[in-house]
């Protein structure tokens, strides 16, 4: 931990960091609100022109029939599966050991909804047509997350996509994105978000990771799961009485970012290449398929962080704060292609590269 | 709707409003930004200095060990309650008919926990110490509601609130305060907010009634009960990336409206007799015990709101923007007292109900 911290300042102090939009701190609030009117009224749990705007808004750009803001993301997908749940009257649902509600909400699935998952392929694979043909169990709904972040942000085609969607259809399973990574993918697959959401039966995007927002989440589906929606936000104590906050920044950045996911694609694919030059660092996937990938690195973990202290000393240039052990001679992490990117100078990236493959040949 | 519509745009239109502390806006929030640091780190996910200062300046203010800051009150009880009904074992809870968690929560504690309420006292009237004596059924807790807001805000006395401690403590019972407004009873109990909450194993207190922020609850207790707490905000999806918008905003109009209860108690009484002059009109409870009661008119809603719409119209003074139905020949309105009420002339109140008491004798 006093280590990890020691990387994360130093990456703070570097001149320039590759990932990321930049610090998260009230200034992005500020920064937001500056251009909105004082007299704006607030939302009133979940009422008022705020909310209802936005949340037509993010429908009419999903190509979904309604949407709702969600404070979290995590609340929104548990209550998606929930509604699909009992409209089904099966309390399984299949979706990947990676997934967002299988290792980061502390069970709340099963613990709030006695839901059961039904894990789909291995940990370090994307979920294939055929894993959802072999399924044994009736399950209520699929779920997909696009891009899979836990191994990278990896991607089935949109061929894919078409048949799991038209195989969940014709046997009754609902279909449900864990979109919170959609915008970010929408450039490889060279579609509008609409051609993506169409095959699912639900949708949920996140608005603080490619987008940057402050926090906050879609939810979006046709009118009799949305009104399910309402009643389900206001048991789980989401329906605050003022969410203005975070639909204002995230509209705010919404509008400024939606048009760069492209760009962060094209820079995610050229940080990659910088990486895989590098002896013993490779990134996954190979080539991003989205503004994100992992790096995986053959160094014991506070080696490869000395190797990076070294480096943003002595280059100024910061490539991440935060590093993952894989095992006892390897480690990770997770990059993100935000705003900061296209402020760092080629020619100080180039030699920021150079001193690191230089110290990875040297301990090889 | 329509009319309610009209009576709220007229109350809004109305030169002084005698209720609230003023518009829900977004100039709220950026007032209380204006005085941040754009530098200041956002939380992330529960941790940081600006989540963490405020939740032990919270502790410490409540007298209790330890604090949480949830997105809502809805959530922290809920959650409160099923800690406590785990650890007993036990999912029987009590509380009076009219309680949040009964009427506003579209019934979230027993559709996620299956945790069965036990009704206590009439809805009429709080909870006493006979009540809770006379429980038949097992039950893990009891949540008080001080002042209990659906019946006017009424409020035990300090020695029937010692009784009922005492009595849990001896059996095993835990003792919940929903204190949604509970800085709003200090003054008439003349403690501090210390000598309540010790009386008690876990206490809720809202940031946005009587303190006008813009959202936001706390959840105190012992180390072990806020250590589940903390997980079970994850499993709600409450553990947002950034909380900082509500805090922020929370803790400055705590700054500024702490000092000011005993002001608005004493407002409140004072608003209280003017209503209480009025044929046809009555106060519950007649005499207030904190800043919020009940107006109680013996007319039909429709026939009260017409008076109303006139008196505003003709005295650029605005009593409510909302009147519920009783029955077809009685209607009610709540009051909660904030800022707006010292801004009104003395004089133009006067005017403005000798105008309503006027108009209610007409009518008798």
């Amino acid at each position: 931990m006093a280590d990890e911290m020691t990387l994360l300042d130093a990456f703070k102090q570097t001149k320039f960091q590759v990932v990321g939009h930049g610090p998260r701190n009230v200034q992005v609030l500020k920064d937001a609100l500056a251009d909105t009117d004082g007299d704006l009224e607030s939302d009133m749990y979940g009422k008022g022109k705020v909310i209802e705007d936005f949340q037509n808004k993010m429908a009419a750009y999903l190509g979904m029939e309604e949407a709702i803001f969600f404070p979290s993301g995590t609340m929104a997908q548990q209550i998606a599966l929930r509604i699909w749940c009992d409209q089904t009257e099966i309390y399984k649902v299949a979706y990947h050991p990676l997934c967002h509600l299988e290792i980061h909400e502390q069970d709340g699935l099963k613990r709030l909804h006695n839901i059961q998952p039904v894990l789909l392929a291995e940990e370090d694979r994307i979920i294939e047509l055929e894993d959802v043909l072999n399924v044994q169990e009736d399950i209520s709904c699929l779920l997909l997350e696009l891009p899979q972040r836990e191994i990278g942000g990896q991607l089935p085609d949109y061929a894919t996509l078409e048949a799991i969607s038209q195989h969940c259809r014709e046997h009754g399973i609902k279909l449900h994105l864990d979109g919170a990574r959609l915008f970010e993918v929408l450039p490889y697959y060279g579609t509008t978000a609409e051609e993506i959401c169409r095959l699912f039966d639900s949708v949920y995007v996140s608005l603080y990771k490619g987008i940057g927002g402050v926090a906050g989440a879609i939810l979006a589906g046709n009118p009799d799961f949305i009104a399910e929606s309402v009643i389900w936000k206001r048991r789980y104590g989401g329906d605050l009485i003022s969410l203005y906050p975070y639909i204002i920044a995230d509209d705010w950045y919404l509008s400024k970012r939606l048009d760069k996911m492209g760009q962060y694609y094209k820079d995610a694919r050229e940080l990659a290449e910088y990486y895989n030059r590098c002896s013993g660092i490779s990134t996954v996937p190979s080539v991003p398929v989205s503004n994100m990938f992992h790096v995986q690195v053959e160094l014991p973990k506070d080696e490869f962080e000395r190797i990076l202290l070294e480096m943003y000393e002595n280059t100024g240039i910061g490539l991440t704060g935060s590093i993952r052990e894989i095992s006892d001679v390897r480690c990770y992490f997770e990059v993100s292609i935000g705003d900061q990117y296209e402020k760092v100078p080629k020619e100080a990236l180039g030699k920021a590269f150079d001193f690191l493959g230089s110290r990875m040949l040297a301990v090889q």
